[in-house]
């Protein structure tokens, strides 16, 4: 029996952020959540009342596990969209865009060498640790890289034309493999993402996406795509790791895409999006001119830098103090280092509630560095 | 890279399968499928709109990776019956009982040495072929042990006090852990199942339970209650897994138990299963007189055992041939043997479809021993 190394069985900063979140008055910058104000309710309702009635089976019974039929048509045509040409037989549908990246390593076995940024998003982090990976600078020799090019995370950038053919010619020449996580892709503001590694490279790429940022993430429905000669295998690894994703879930979805709400809902995220961020691009300007904010081209969040040393342990508990948190620099650290970074989600914070919560985040960090 | 050993890339029984249950006419016999007639569809209905219209954010939104709390008390509650004390701080909302097997085993890091019955429930053989685990015998030194004592599958026995007793010794001995797979718990013809390992060596137990043979697998609810000591790292390997089971079926299902309507259902498909099996039971004596069934105490399926040697893949084109399907035995073995031996699930076939269905398996099985 081994106790996983890397991944700790207590995080002092996990009980502050559940503490912080049952607190009253407690203004959070903290996740990664879509705005639940943009959850489509009633047509979601209305989509599972059909689909209940209209395919009961589909959405209560056991299914195959590379899931529902008209979800991986609907995906395939979104990415061909995106110039890449992808048969739904290659789809998988998944428990969310995390079990998607969880399948992909898990199919490398075990301790592989994976190349990433110096800021990742946590989750594959985690996994990362998981399996015992050996982490690697992305501009270094790896049998797997993970990397966000549509939308990073925390950074909010893509990934350039250039680093995106270097990258995949870096996989091609080590016969290793990239993870294309395009969580965010649909989050761009100016609807125009890049194309993805998926279009050029689809014999090396696992490509992962997901409708948990676009319409909601309590459905737990993501996809990957595998390369073409590990599609079989992939999908063994899917059974097992628990059979399929939520019926239910897939019905109801299938049912609301029909209705082709889906791309006006898209369209009206980002704008509210973009208004959120330039609130609280303007408040953190104002509050926090001693941080390097990095203008992000979508997603939920923006990612701070400062110059100063400070313990993220520290910083959190002084937020807590003045009722504001948010997801401290450390866990998105491949590499340790005690350079000041945080990152800010303007997603799911109500709009009152950016200057003020800014305010008191200025607050504490001005006790802390006093 | 490595391609998993032991995980077959290309199955030959399960395109025969996939295609078998697009045919038109076929009987199936196939699966551990729950009886759809039995789920309650309209219940369900109800349950969602009040989760939606009263708790939309729970629905809908990220939640904690542990699951919902009302979920964990109702779980606490039906383990206390039966003898086991559980604080639902410990309890693990899983994304079904096959997820709640695989975090055990990824809890237990790589190439675990894994005692078993000769026979055992598949999608947990695949994945400790995934792990790359070392099968061994149940009487064996292991570090891990799995065992279904409530309703063992394939066979549909429950384990005697005895043999649950010798197996919790020799893990205390071995400092070794108990997948306890309670997934066919609530289906015990007699309402009354053995008391859980759990209530006796809660320290050495991971205990998996699951609401898909009772209720529905649609909604991909689970359990996993881990020892004590490994609580934070199995939760660790939850989040990293999925990140949390599906919020909306969460919300829907924590709703529907809160009506009190479960035990009434479980009770009704009790009668109603028994009925199916002793139909099948009839029409295999009748039919099947060479072969040996194994009388189930509860579960799907009826196990039947004998004396010849088979090829499964033969056997399964010969019965398809006939418009039969069924699981054949190898997919249940840990060790591989040809003598023949299959399982019948009478769950979910049409109770009109028992006799001919078993009228076409003798014919398939006359054509192969001729």
């Amino acid at each position: 029996m081994e106790q996983t190394p890397g991944i700790p069985a207590v995080d002092p900063r996990e009980r502050l952020l559940r503490r912080a979140a049952e607190a009253k008055g407690m203004i959070s910058f903290a996740g990664g959540l879509p705005d639940p104000g943009l959850f489509p309710n009633r047509r979601l309702s209305r989509a599972f009342l059909t689909a209940l009635t209209e395919s009961p089976a589909a959405a209560l019974q056991y299914g195959w596990p590379e899931g529902s039929l008209a979800l991986r048509e609907h995906i395939a045509r979104e990415l061909a969209e995106r110039g890449a040409e992808v048969e739904p037989a290659r789809i998988i549908v998944t428990s969310g865009a995390q079990q998607a990246i969880q399948i992909a390593v898990s199919v490398m076995g075990a301790r592989p060498r994976i190349g990433i940024e110096p800021e990742s998003y946590p989750g594959a982090l985690e996994i990362f640790r998981g399996a015992r990976g050996k982490l690697v600078a992305l501009e270094d020799e790896a049998e797997l890289y993970y990397v966000m090019p549509s939308v990073s995370n925390p950074r909010g950038r893509s990934m350039s034309a250039t680093d995106r053919r270097d990258l995949l010619e870096r996989a091609r020449r080590a016969g290793g493999y990239v993870i294309e996580d395009d969580a965010y892709e649909g989050t761009v503001f100016s609807g125009k993402s890049v194309p993805p590694l998926l279009a050029s490279h689809p014999e090396r790429v696992f490509h992962v996406g997901t409708f948990s940022k676009t319409l909601c993430p309590g459905l737990r429905i993501g996809w990957l795509v595998p390369p073409r000669k590990l599609a079989k295998i992939t999908l063994k690894h899917k059974q097992a790791a628990d059979l399929q994703a939520n019926g239910l879930s897939q019905a109801l979805l299938a049912e609301y895409l029909r209705t082709g709400h889906f791309s006006q809902l898209k369209r009206r995220a980002r704008t509210h999006y973009r208004r959120k961020l330039q609130r609280l691009l303007r408040a953190v300007e104002r509050e926090l001119p001693g941080l390097r904010p990095n203008l992000p081209i979508g997603g939920f969040s923006l990612w701070l830098e400062g110059d100063s040393e400070l313990d993220d342990a520290r910083l959190l508990e002084a937020a807590v103090e003045q009722r504001v948190t948010f997801d401290v620099g450390q866990q998105f650290r491949a590499w340790p280092t005690k350079k000041l970074a945080f990152r800010l989600c303007f997603s799911a914070v109500a709009e009152a509630d950016i200057e003020p919560g800014v305010a008191r985040l200025a607050r504490a960090l001005k006790r802390l560095t006093r």
